[in-house]
């Protein structure tokens, strides 16, 4: 007889653990970039160059202000979900703050972007049925399970491809109702969608359009409220969704939208309903985060000036990325091994942490270090961190833009 | 041509809407069970009854102390995935103190106990493929979505009936892996699996047992461990699943195991890699409630003699509940419209804030008052409590322990 547990005895293949190894670190509060990375043999203090706490509010002080005072006033969580006990003022508070942010009736908290993504398009998606959605296909894994969950139909067109979509759209039955979902930023590509051209082909065709703004809010356009509103067609967004955990630097996720549509998801999303709510003081520092945002420029524009330098350095070092649309650089290594080696030599040498990204999180092939300065990092971090990338493209002959542009690609040279 | 978002619009009954009217409370730390309601016309102070921060580490100094250390050392979020970036020495720590409180190998944590049934099952249950799994029909909904997400055929065996699931395990083919899920207690029901019998049954069929231990760590069992160690059979159970939200007072979840299983699930669970991990504050707040609970005793006795004082003033009252194995303490209503205002004539007329209960977190039928009595009420606290509740049901005329021995159920009777 056939033990199930027996399956999962050594499945996974030594080179499968180790990639899954995650580096331990603490990040030092006041002082990002720096965190100290422990291993096996030491503690050290390294620069970390893949947080995606783009703008540093993770140490802001008036987000640990608000984090503190929360923690004193309510206690370290909500003690129940959002209808048995676990609405807190810094929650209302917090929907009422995001709505006002993106020009929307109301918004919702979910327990991370994850689930806001998995949670909501299980019912936007799902209702009513035979609802058909047309999904880029470089959209993030957690849109492609919530519109699994949700059992609509779907289509998916080729990464930023207006024509495509609009092929797709026409070939649709004109009775189905009709959904698109996108990012803004995308979140390993580092380019920016054609906003302007989607709206108009969802208007166009009566389409709700459901827009993953996670790597744009607090970063891109007026008081930071993302690309749509930096484009100045906020309004041609239905539902707008965003995540706490990174430009905010706390934790959490949300989605923005018409009144009718939230209280839906409201009340039928299960990964709403069934699960504790976000502890009060995430929310609160959340809040915290962006009413600071809403009238700051100051971090969004250390964070441009550092990705325009980076960009700078690395077109000049001959160093491939794949768009310079935002302050996601990743720079293409395309090769698994060569990709860890990279990064390895990067920590060991040069005190700096780049994760590599291998597949399953891109194609195998696109294999990349997705670079993400921020703006806690000086103009001589930069420096000093495009230096190294360079001369470790050069030992390890990883291929440059020049290669590329000439059909070549990078060579696996075993390190000794 | 019909517009998809128009589905939304006047979707819900009014009557939907006012259900998912979440009251605004604020706990109150150091003084729980009181917390402040906010309505629309004033501020006032209440005492909780739902909530499921049972043993009120939510406010324990070690706690918050925890939590504000490592606020101040670390910032407010993680700044990353568990992958990249994400993983704090807080994590780690707190993964090696579950796997030992729970005598496994290896824990792995998520970002509540919903993603961690859903993202954990989704691997265990779909992997190998072929698997059967027999879940209990009362699992939480988040055990649900991760066996519907991992596509494995699903058994369902009536409640806690041992007879049915043999029943089950005899008919399906001996080849099939198969998979156990249930947990200890339930969380509605608050009665308790017959966990010995259940796990002669898995250990005859080779199958794989996975416990939601979610309301019964840190208040049972030596050291807080659960209901399995309590029987003295916590290593007949392969995998247990926990929340860090209720017991322990914060945020967040976990599954405990082999290695070889956490190692699958923490390589191929999509809703343990596509996403920021915990804050490393709420992970720390969560060790610092483990490490209290394994070695105090004082919240548990003062939670279990709560809960029995409780059971025997409602056996006096003749007012009806699930079941007296544990301190979820459900009042059987059975009526939609007078749980409504069972619920509300506590908060208005008494200050006691339980939540009513209705489809569909239950079936229609058996709507009640899910009671939470917690180690921060005292015994004056749950004699005042009984008075209300008694005073109630005689008020809106429920139908007692006694009427419904009989045969007779609620009547509705509409208040002026
Ligand atoms: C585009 C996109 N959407 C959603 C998420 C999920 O957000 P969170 O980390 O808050 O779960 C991420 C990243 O994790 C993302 O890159
Ligand atoms: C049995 C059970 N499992 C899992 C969960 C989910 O836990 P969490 O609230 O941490 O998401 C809950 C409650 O929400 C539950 O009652």
């Amino acid at each position: 007889m056939p033990r199930h547990l027996d399956y999962f005895t050594d499945q996974l293949t030594d080179e499968q653990r180790r990639t899954r190894t995650f580096l331990e670190i603490g990040r030092r509060a006041g002082n990002f970039p720096s965190a100290i990375a422990r291993t096996a043999d030491e503690d050290s203090e390294v620069s970390v160059w893949c947080s995606n706490d783009y703008l540093g509010m993770g140490q802001h002080p008036a987000v640990l202000a608000a984090v503190h005072d929360a923690v004193a006033r309510f206690g370290a969580g909500s003690g129940g979900s959002r209808n048995i006990g676990g609405t807190n003022h810094r929650h209302v508070e917090l929907e009422r703050e995001l709505a006002d942010w993106h020009g929307k009736d109301a918004a919702l908290l979910f327990t991370s972007g994850y689930t806001a993504n998995d949670g909501a398009l299980a019912v936007i998606a799902g209702n009513p049925e035979g609802t058909v959605v047309f999904s880029d296909e470089l959209n993030h894994a957690s849109i492609i399970d919530g519109l699994r969950r949700s059992g609509a139909q779907k289509r998916i067109f080729r990464h930023n491809d207006v024509a495509h979509l609009a092929e797709l759209l026409a070939q649709a039955d004109p009775e189905a109702p009709k959904l698109i979902v996108l990012e803004s930023v995308y979140s390993m590509s580092g380019d920016v969608a054609p906003l302007a051209e989607i709206a108009e082909l969802a208007h166009q065709y009566g389409a709700t359009t459901f827009l993953d703004e996670v790597h744009a809010i607090g970063m891109y356009g007026p008081e930071g409220a993302g690309i749509a509103p930096r484009e100045g067609i906020a309004d041609r967004f239905d539902v707008i969704m965003g995540t706490l955990a990174k430009g905010l630097g706390t934790a959490g996720g949300y989605i923005a939208g018409p009144q009718d549509l939230i209280d839906a998801v409201r009340t039928l999303s299960r990964a709403f309903v069934f699960t504790t709510s976000l502890p009060p003081a995430t929310a609160a520092g959340a809040l915290a985060a962006v009413r600071h945002l809403r009238t700051s420029e100051a971090e969004r524009q250390s964070l441009a000036r550092n990705a325009q330098l980076l960009h700078r350095l690395l077109d000049e070092a001959d160093v491939p990325y794949l768009s310079s649309d935002s302050h996601i650089v990743s720079a293409l290594v395309g090769d698994d091994a060569l990709c860890k080696q990279a990064s390895a030599l990067l920590l060991d040498r040069h005190k700096i942490y780049v994760q590599a990204i291998n597949a399953p999180s891109v194609r195998a092939g696109e294999e990349l270090l997705r670079i993400a300065p921020s703006a806690t990092h000086t103009e001589a971090d930069v420096q000093k961190f495009a230096e190294a990338l360079a001369g470790i493209w050069q030992e390890l002959e990883i291929a440059t833009a020049s290669d590329r542009a000439a059909g070549r690609t990078s060579a696996v040279k075993e390190l000794v």
